[in-house]
């Protein structure tokens, strides 16, 4: 493989294509999948995926460690997933009940989360922290949610990062702590008062643009006891990390139960589902709320998570992507330090972040991202990224050659 | 076929299917799709669909006037939608960005709703509609928004029909009017005051439990008329009429133009799919809104909806659902005069809603649609039902043979 040459990656197609859909859709594209954000270089459009591979409307081939924003986990177009999914097809999907798949997939998952009664599958990571909410104030009766400064749980009113087109109204009743900061939360705690509904919390600080941070044991803990002192609910928003942590619910690790929790993104490989696991105490709340959706019935996309999860645990998904994630974050420490980067690896090693230091407008690590991506690996700049089980240690090695190079032009340009 | 033998069917894995439900589903069922409210004898599950038949897990076979509650256009499986579909699911689904298909179905939608300067997909029928709120809302920087009373809109916290776990706060900034009624329309603009953001409506009346309307034509065109007056926006909610009432928006048969519509259910024949389609004046505040989703982006669904159209152009099914739709209306108004029972079939003959005169508990009802289960027709006692391009002749003549037999039990029990 050529090092040092960066071959400017040839985008005639995805400049065509962003030029017809300037027409047809909001900014050209909207939502976590623009790249109008991103430095130049990034296509916009893929064609093809296949294991821990992209290819661009161009033809152009990616390394991807963004595995679709998370849903990847055991690489695209598992044939063992697509399988079982293109078998529920033959017989039915979206029909005019569930199909039995929905009861064994509850089963599982019952089994899997360890505070959980009960589950309900929806479609969108949205759909599951709204009923979080939904069950948590219908069991209270109260008002008040607590919730991270800066965490993203979803995109509806109640949530989305950006407030256009959102009323006051809709956003009432919410009270922000620190992530980690057991003070902050005691206080956030108090200002609630006899109004305390919930603890809405992510198993990690996963926020964009700034470092990741595991939750410390004491803060995840003071969050369980708060709850338990005020009759309040702890919600855990799994949706981002849940099932690249642990094969079960992510707090058990630091021996805390939350009541309710938010899954989605991996758990079907990139086929529509996400849940809501809630304790029994809360089945009667749940069964009274009423939440649904068109598709959230649906048989396929429960029998690829069906074999997702089989798959997962039978083939230690979790021990694989620790293992290669720590080859990557250990190689790129390497060579930062060799080329005199401070460069700072936030969150578990299978989630990476890089963040340059002292650089606050993201000009190096656009610049390193954009290196990478032109020599065909798939970085962000401030979102986190994701391990899944179809990189290998060649995917690593071919990756930390790239970023070899990145860091050399980022020197040589002097960013 | 035997006429007069009601035969009782088999049930019992579906009842023990509910037997482990109950256990790890809050209710045993939850939302639109649990027959918790239907009359004994509907199953819970089914494990098989094809056009418009579905067998349930006791092998049971049922003509489904359901259509997994209108997403099922063409027929379950349709085999050139689900080629469509595997043939993109070979190459990518869900990955890091969209797909040239996108761009593709974008180009074809804002072609086929008339007043579509522009589209963005999501999933949910409430992502659309939740979507159109959020515009309207950044577009007037105004908050109230009108809707009819009774009408269903999705299962969000402002919108859900049910309030358990709902905040007031939630659903403030909404004002109801009754459909077709011009002057309680006028009222609720004139109580919105400065503030009228928009006007939400169906295009069809198509409340649960009631008679279905069609639109009087000057209170459609009142409804535009009052936007334009006070600079607010009409959004039509397409999400259950779209795409069978026609092949484009559903009021511009009344000379009506929506500023937004929202879409879902048979977009793609039961792949998951919705849509926002805006006027271009919407086009800054859409783009500035922020929604997203883990699999709004996914190409399968994209593939199957490009198929979906083409073959529901080329192969009329809206005319086709009209002629069998009006078959089956007047076979069956036939039969209940000749039985004497009072009978209303209400709104467009290809989405039938049935309701006995003097039934207020529905007791004729839910007899008559258990009659018709029994023998093999999946009828539904108070939710609009809906005819796809797979029902034949041969259906009809089927559906009304039991039909008649529901009828003579019906008379025979003294119901």
């Amino acid at each position: 493989m050529s090092r040092e040459v960066a071959v400017e990656h040839e985008s005639k197609r995805d400049q065509a294509l962003r030029e017809r859909a300037r027409r047809v859709i909001p900014g050209g594209m909207y939502g976590h999948q623009s790249v109008a954000t991103l430095p130049p270089g990034f296509p916009q459009y893929f064609v093809r995926a296949e294991g821990c591979r992209l290819w661009d409307a161009d033809g152009n081939e990616y390394i991807d460690y963004l595995c679709g924003y998370g849903p990847n986990l055991l690489g695209y177009r598992h044939p063992e997933v697509e399988r079982a999914a293109a078998e529920q097809a033959a017989q039915g999907d979206c029909m005019t009940g569930p199909s039995p798949r929905m009861v064994e997939l509850a089963e599982r998952f019952v089994e899997l989360i360890e505070h959980a009664g009960f589950v309900m599958f929806c479609k969108n990571g949205t759909d599951a922290t709204t009923s979080c909410l939904m069950i948590a104030r219908a069991h209270t009766g109260r008002r008040k949610v607590l919730r991270a400064r800066g965490a993203y749980h979803g995109a509806a009113p109640w949530c989305t990062p950006i407030k256009h087109g959102v009323l006051p109204s809709e956003r009432e009743h919410f009270i922000s702590y620190d992530y980690n900061d057991i003070a902050s939360l005691e206080q956030a705690v108090a200002s609630a008062g006899d109004d305390l509904c919930a603890i809405l919390a992510s198993p990690i600080r996963h926020d964009a643009y700034r470092d990741q941070e595991l939750p410390s044991p004491a803060f995840a803990r003071r969050a369980r006891e708060l709850c338990d002192a005020k009759s309040a609910l702890l919600i855990l928003d799994e949706v981002r990390a849940g099932l690249r942590l642990r094969h079960g619910c992510s707090w058990q690790a630091l021996g805390v139960r939350p009541d309710l929790s938010a899954w989605g993104k991996t758990l079907a490989n990139g086929h529509p589902l996400s849940l809501v696991a809630g304790s029994e105490a809360l089945r009667e709340a749940a069964s009274v709320i009423y939440v649904t959706g068109s598709y959230w019935f649906s048989a396929v996309p429960m029998a690829a998570s069906l074999a997702t999860l089989e798959i997962a645990r039978r083939e230690r998904v979790i021990e694989h992507i620790e293992r290669l994630g720590t080859q990557l974050r250990e190689g790129i420490a390497s060579q930062a330090r060799a080329h005199s980067f401070g460069l700072r690896q936030t969150g578990p090693v299978q989630m990476p972040l890089m963040l340059f230091d002292d650089d606050p407008e993201l000009a190096r690590g656009n610049r390193f991202v954009a290196e990478a991506v032109k020599r065909g690996v798939y970085l962000h700049p401030w979102h986190n990224m994701f391990l899944c089980a179809a990189h290998t240690e060649r995917d690593i090695a071919r990756t930390l050659e790239v970023t070899e190079d990145a860091f050399a032009a980022l020197r040589r340009a002097g960013v």
